[in-house]
């Protein structure tokens, strides 16, 4: 495998266990040196060192810098050659100028992956950055060693214990697999996973992608049997042809979500200086993500949004929804705003059947309440049973695919105590529950509170999607609804 | 005035004062009974009261319950009737079946205007409902008062002192002016004014507009000297040709700003049973709405954004933006975001010219540095000195009319303190001010913490607008960009 690679050849995708085996020593090194980690607490060495260090790594860490100064409470060594055991993966964070004799000792040592943070290459578009890049990869085929980068902050494993770079919070493992052309972007998903409870496999930020690129990472988590769903921020793809057959061949049996940047002709120029790549047109691009069965979207909230809806929504999910506004309070005005957004973004609220309306009508007497999908409960909070039996009936309406509950945490709040609430949504999710239609909530960003989070996070523990908007919502449900559609077809 | 009205003809958009006489009682009422206050503190009326109490209104407050309880330590009356002064302007907050009674001891009483938050009535699509509203007019009429409702929270005047309905917190007295069919949304974009620091005049929920409706208040807005913008929440219109008749002239001296809601099939169905009128098809009511020279827009967020961007963005402000990103952390993959967002919607993010270009190289240099537009500043957090020599080349350049700049506010106050926060963007401010082009600041909603929306509410204070994402920056600029080219057309 490593050999064919060499070669220049490229594995297929049902080699399945070669691409796993090849890129082992990425995901699960058994030990990690970071050259540039020393005793200045700035130095972004010191930083991933650190990290490494509060996350719990469960391997081996060596600090490598020139004085061998102990870092983050670790001894160092001078060089890497001086590492008495093996070592897998080498995060590299030193100047530029002094990065190709360090990969002489790579090699040397028979470290297995070189992961650079140092930038100043390719991205630069000057001669010198091409050149030095591209010297970089010669030796690195020559030491039979893989490069992640460079200008990255490389590979985040929840299961390794690996943080993301110097942010050293993760997440709980799960089985989400993201690939990301910028660091940045990695990042604030990593965070917004933390936040909203989307659980990585793995993350890769893999930046020029000098060595290893998208196609290589795609191909491992085609494979990869911890990882279900695949996510991609991506500024370009050399390897065109490639990358879309695997896209065709994978997306049958796991998802791809892909977030273009540099669509636009400026965001296009400003790509080539990001990482060194140049982008093709947008439009172009999406019509073939959309034949190949991938999900396009353009926002790392709409990524976020689409992974939970895909979580949620499953391929034999209809696209009529009932929706609920107006629980503790308001309503009116928000259920014509479902209303709107859900019907301009090609998903369908019809009307409840006669028996649905006759049994509200029966539990929610009174002229506020108006019998209609979106049902406005008009500040009305009823009693847990009789809303279990009222989401029971809007459950059970034969035009009803799935649920979808606005909840203004924060004016609930000043009505229920938390318990209170908890046990309310523990009403929803048991009737959700008996009758395996998806519920979803939407809870606005405005006017959250601590207690409010909680709250939201307890329905993201049981299962149930929390979305900020009904424009979010609808439209990850509408995008996953597609993708289900071109699956059938 | 009043005659004419009562007769059935409008007032003309020039008879200004006319309208600012006619609807003084409405938004400067000098004392206010709140029929439905008691000691019950969960009554809706009681809830009023203790606003307008707590709120620290000046005028009179008289509650008004039948047993004459006591109601936030006033002593009340059993009747409108027994109130010993005049009564400008009543809130009614008591069952609907008790509501015509009323109407005629406000009549007796000589009361100026009625606010009825009691529901019930036409938008239930019931004979009875119809009828009843139907005969609150004719009362109305014949006892010489206005209505404002039925199914509404009423006036929101921070001048006054007047609360939202049982929403105590008041805002800085602005100059944007808030038409609402829905008393949710009404109550959010108050709540959001707060938090943005979009200051209003007057606001006002009027619901199911049995009398007073949506062309009377904008009447009123056009006249209202202490009104130079004008946003509206509307389902819909019930005399259109006088409406755009209006918006049409009005637009002309001060925006106006619409989001209509009922915009698809199902949220028109919906807006009926709401406020119980009916909407018209969306697409021909946006194309009527740019032709008149309103500004459309589709949620909350994107009129706040609007409103925000009308206020940095003059008809003079070109379409060229610098962005300037990764302030203190991050950058490459945000500016090539910035670029697409900015790209697609209309706008123009030129290079900069070789002198600008040259003096940022000199003065920020090595490899992470991009001269681009997008600047990415990766992470580097240049020296207070330095960082106001790269904006002030950044605004001299030739190819740029307003400059945009991400602050991660989370990150930046990791590395800075509040103070040396502050004192960075003052540099950004009085590099901005000497040269009178606009800034704007684009701080991620993510990673927000008590300190960091201080620093946020100081650049709002500042006059400086922040956003919460590139995208519903440059969306609103666009809108903006449109109105004053159609204004100029």
């Amino acid at each position: 495998m490593r050999l064919a690679k060499m070669a220049g050849t490229r594995c297929r995708v049902d080699d399945m266990n070669a691409i796993l085996e090849e890129l082992r020593p990425v995901f699960y090194p058994r030990s990690i040196a970071v050259v540039g980690a020393s005793s200045d607490e700035d130095k972004s060495g010191t930083q991933f060192l650190r990290a490494l260090v509060k996350a719990g790594y469960t391997g081996a860490l060596y600090p490598v810098n020139r004085s061998g100064e102990r870092s983050c409470g670790l001894p160092a060594f001078t060089s890497l050659r001086f590492i008495p055991e093996e070592v897998d993966y080498v995060v590299v964070a030193i100047p530029r100028s002094t990065v190709l004799p360090l990969l002489d000792d790579c090699a040397a040592k028979g470290v297995k992956a070189v992961q650079l943070f140092t930038a100043g290459f390719r991205e630069t578009s000057t001669d010198a950055g091409v050149q030095l890049e591209r010297e970089m990869v010669t030796r690195a085929r020559r030491g039979g060693f893989r490069i992640i980068g460079p200008n990255c902050i490389g590979i985040y494993n929840p299961s390794m214990r690996i943080p993301y770079g110097p942010l050293s919070q993760i997440g709980e493992p799960g089985s989400v697999g993201f690939i990301s052309q910028s660091g940045g972007h990695g990042g604030r998903f990593v965070e917004l996973g933390i936040e909203r409870r989307i659980n990585f496999s793995k993350l890769v930020s893999f930046g020029n992608g000098a060595d290893l690129d998208c196609v290589d990472f795609l191909e491992y988590f085609a494979a990869d049997p911890e990882t279900t769903l695949i996510g991609a921020y991506l500024e370009s793809v050399e390897r065109g042809t490639r990358f879309m057959d695997l896209i065709r061949q994978t997306s049958k049996r796991k998802p791809i979500i892909v977030w273009k940047g540099g669509r636009s002709p400026a965001g296009s120029e400003t790509a080539i200086s990001h990482t060194g790549a140049l982008s093709s047109s947008y439009s172009v691009w999406k019509g073939a993500m959309a034949q190949a069965g991938a999900i396009a979207v353009e926002s790392l909230d709409e990524l976020a949004d689409t992974v939970i809806s895909l979580e949620a929504i499953g391929p034999a999910t209809g696209g009529r929804a009932a929706i609920v506004c107006g629980l503790g309070g308001g309503g009116g005005g928000e259920s014509v705003l479902a209303a709107d957004v859900f019907g301009s973004r090609g998903l369908k609220i019809l009307p409840f059947t006669e028996k649905t309306r006759l049994g509200i009508g029966a539990l929610l007497p009174g002229a506020g309440t108006i019998l209609r999908n979106p049902l406005d409960l008009g500040g009305i909070l009823p009693k847990p049973e009789v809303l279990e039996k009222v989401m029971s009936l809007v459950l059970d309406d034969e035009n009803v695919d799935f649920l979808v509950v606005q909840e203004h945490l924060g004016k609930l709040m000043k009505t229920l105590l938390g318990d209170e609430l908890s046990a309310l949504n523990q009403t929803l999710v048991a009737s959700q529950r008996a009758r395996n239609k998806p519920l979803l909530v939407v809870a606005p960003a405005w006017a959250r509170t601590e207690p409010a989070l909680e709250i939201e996070d307890q329905l993201r523990r049981k299962g149930v999607p929390v979305y900020r908007s009904f424009e979010s919502a609808a439209g990850s449900i509408n995008r996953v609804a597609g993708y289900w559609r071109r699956l059938r077809a």
